[in-house]
This record gives C-alpha cells, structure tokens and sequence, in this order.
C-alpha cells in the first residue's frame, strides 16, 4: 500500500517534469516564431497549448486522488500541495509562450522584433529556457544547489529587461510606438516565465530546508 | 471536533473575503497614485503590500493545518485546496497593484498617463475593482450568479485594453514612445488583476457546480 503510494507520489513529480519539457519546447517555438516571422510555428505554439492544460488537469487529477485517497500527513501533503501549484506555474508559462506567439502572428509576415534587439530576445528567450531546465532538475532531484543559479539566472534576466528598456526609450530608438509596444510586453511575457521558474523552484527548496524564500 | 473543523473553515474563507478588501484598497491607491501622480500614495501601496503577503502565509498556515489535522475529504478537501489558490491570486493581485504605483513613482513629478487616456484607465480600474468585489462575494456566498457578471465585466476589460491600444498606435498619439511602453504595461497589469478575479471566481462555481470552466 505504502509502495503504491510512493510511486503515484513519484509518478506526479515524474509527470511534472515532463511538462517542463513541453513548456520548454513552446517557448523554443514561439522565440522561433518571433524572430522568424514564422506564422506557422506560432500557429502550432497556440494550437498545442491544449496538451498542456490537459497534462495539468491530468496531474491536478492525480494530486487530488492521492490527497483524498491517502490523505498524507507532513511532508507528502505540502509536496502535493506545492505540485499543485507548480503545475500551474508550468501552465501559466504556456500561456505567456503562446502570448509571445501571439505577437509573431499578429504583425506577420512583418517581424515584431527590430534587428536592434534581435540579440536581446535571444538571450532572454535562452535565459529563460534555461531558468526552466533548473526548475526541473530542482523538482527531479530535490538537489537545490541550481536553485542559486536560478537566482542568478533571474538577475540576467532584469539586467536584460532593463537594457531592453533604454534602448526603446533611449534617443536611438528609431522604430516608433508600435514595435517599442510590442517589445515591452514581449519583455515582460519573458520575465514573468522567468519568474514562475523560480517560484517552482522555491517551493521546492522551501519543502527541502523549510527555509522560505522570499515570495515571487 | 465536527464543529471546530466547519468553524476553521469558515474562518478560512472570511479571511480571504478579507483579503479582497485590502487588495481592493491597494489597487484603488495605486490608481489615485498614477492619476494624480501621487508619490505618497505610491509609496504606501508599496511598503502596504507586505500585509498582504503576510495575509497569505497566515491563510496558507490554516489550510495546511486543517488538511493535516483534519485529513477532510471529498468536497472540503477541494475547498482547501481552491483557498490556499485563491490566496495565490490575491497575493498576485498585491503585486500587480504595486506594479501600477510603481509606474507612478517612476515618473513622478510627472503623470506617466496623457489625459487623453485618463478615462481608461479610470474605467479599467472601476472594472478590476467590481470584478473583485463580484469575486468576493462568490466566495462569501457561494452564489454563483454573480459569476455571469464577473465574465460580462472581463469583457469589458478586454474591450477597454482593445480601445487604449488603438490609441496608442493610432494616428493621432502624441505622446511619444515612454508614455505608449507605460501604458502598454499599465493596460496588461490592470487586465491581469481582473484575469485573477475570473480564476477565484472558477474556482468555486467549480466546487458548486462541478462544472469545469475554460482555464483562465
């Protein structure tokens, strides 16, 4: 009974980072689709936005059914909890991906992104990528030594915005209100995928140390 | 034992109703903040949100106590776990609102919004406020008519960031590019905010209804 428990446990956890996958990969196509003026990779990122809420209602399920059938105690009960609460963190960054998809669709076969911050995107778009692949390390090994990475990755990810900042608002900028709109937002849809990757991971480190971090 | 258990359930729901009256006072401040490009305002929405986060570690305490205490099943269950996301939500929306005073501190002396988008987001920030409201009374009652409503004025809000984005890139804008990048944000936080009113709101038209709505 008890083995059976700990692996429906471990099943959630297993499933959790496999969603990271699919949240990574949509993110991957919707930067594609951006900076390629790709309609069609964006039309798939919003398309194939379904299979990721169906794997959260899928592992929400499965949380339910072990808190209801087992009704664990402790530690299992705050890390079902926590599962529910990064499956909605992985969630939430589709729909930032698909948001980021969005605005590729929108200004097609025009591209969104001026050559000036091409470079920008990019590395915002690989930070935050790589900010998700920590998460899912965290959650797979509960080893939260890349949570300090993690943070680091984050402050990268406001120097990034921020200098993404003075070049629309600086005297430079030549590509008017439209685009300089457009990468504000995109901006921020980046950030906030940056920071549900950190929350993940926090929750975690929280469960391991009982040391709560500061609120994301 | 039976009726010590309803009680602390109840009190759990109470203080979330609670909760919405301190970010409905918060957003209502940070509005006032960035129309009258008020720094004191901004200010105290800023320092003020701490009491928010403490509401939500305090709420989030008595929910685990009662799943581990108390082991409930079924229905409660359910509820607890909707609680301990709707602090999420409200927690969220803390943030969002200081978001919108930090925008007014940023730019103060200075009004970062043109008069001719005051209206805007004076109604934006009318619609977010109901939205709120309609969301708390459906956790307080658990009637879920107010639900049409809430949908009705999401709505609204989008049709509002619809009409500033139009001025924005219309034309007729003025303003420059800093005024457009701050209004851009300022349209998405105030959307945001009512987005987590919508999420609160499916929560428990889930719990009563057993009907699913789409995710927000």
């Amino acid at each position: 009974m008890r083995d059976q428990y700990q692996q429906q446990l471990d099943r959630v956890l297993s499933e959790l980072v496999e969603m990271t996958g699919d949240v990574r990969a949509a993110l991957s196509t919707a930067t594609q689709a951006l900076l390629e003026a790709d309609v069609s990779a964006a039309e798939a990122v919003i398309s194939g936005d379904l299979a990721i809420d169906e794997a959260r209602e899928r592992i929400e399920e499965e949380s339910f059914d072990i808190l209801a059938r087992q009704a664990p105690v402790a530690g299992d009960l705050r890390m079902l909890v926590a599962s529910l609460r990064m499956v909605a963190d992985l969630e939430r960054m589709g729909d930032l991906s698909v948001h980021v998809a969005k605005v590729a669709r929108l200004r097609y076969p025009s591209k969104a992104v001026p050559d000036v911050l091409i470079a920008t995107i990019q590395q915002m778009a690989k930070t935050a990528d790589e900010m998700i692949a920590a998460a899912a390390e965290i959650v797979a090994t509960h080893d939260v030594r890349a949570a300090r990475e993690l943070e680091a990755a984050d402050d990268d990810m406001d120097h990034l915005r921020r200098s993404m900042f003075r070049m629309l608002l600086g005297d430079d900028w030549a590509d008017g209100v439209e685009p300089a709109v457009d990468l504000a937002l995109l901006g921020r849809y980046y950030e906030r995928i940056g920071d549900h990757a950190v929350s993940m991971a926090r929750r975690i480190v929280f469960l391991v140390t009982g040391q709560h971090p500061a609120a994301v």
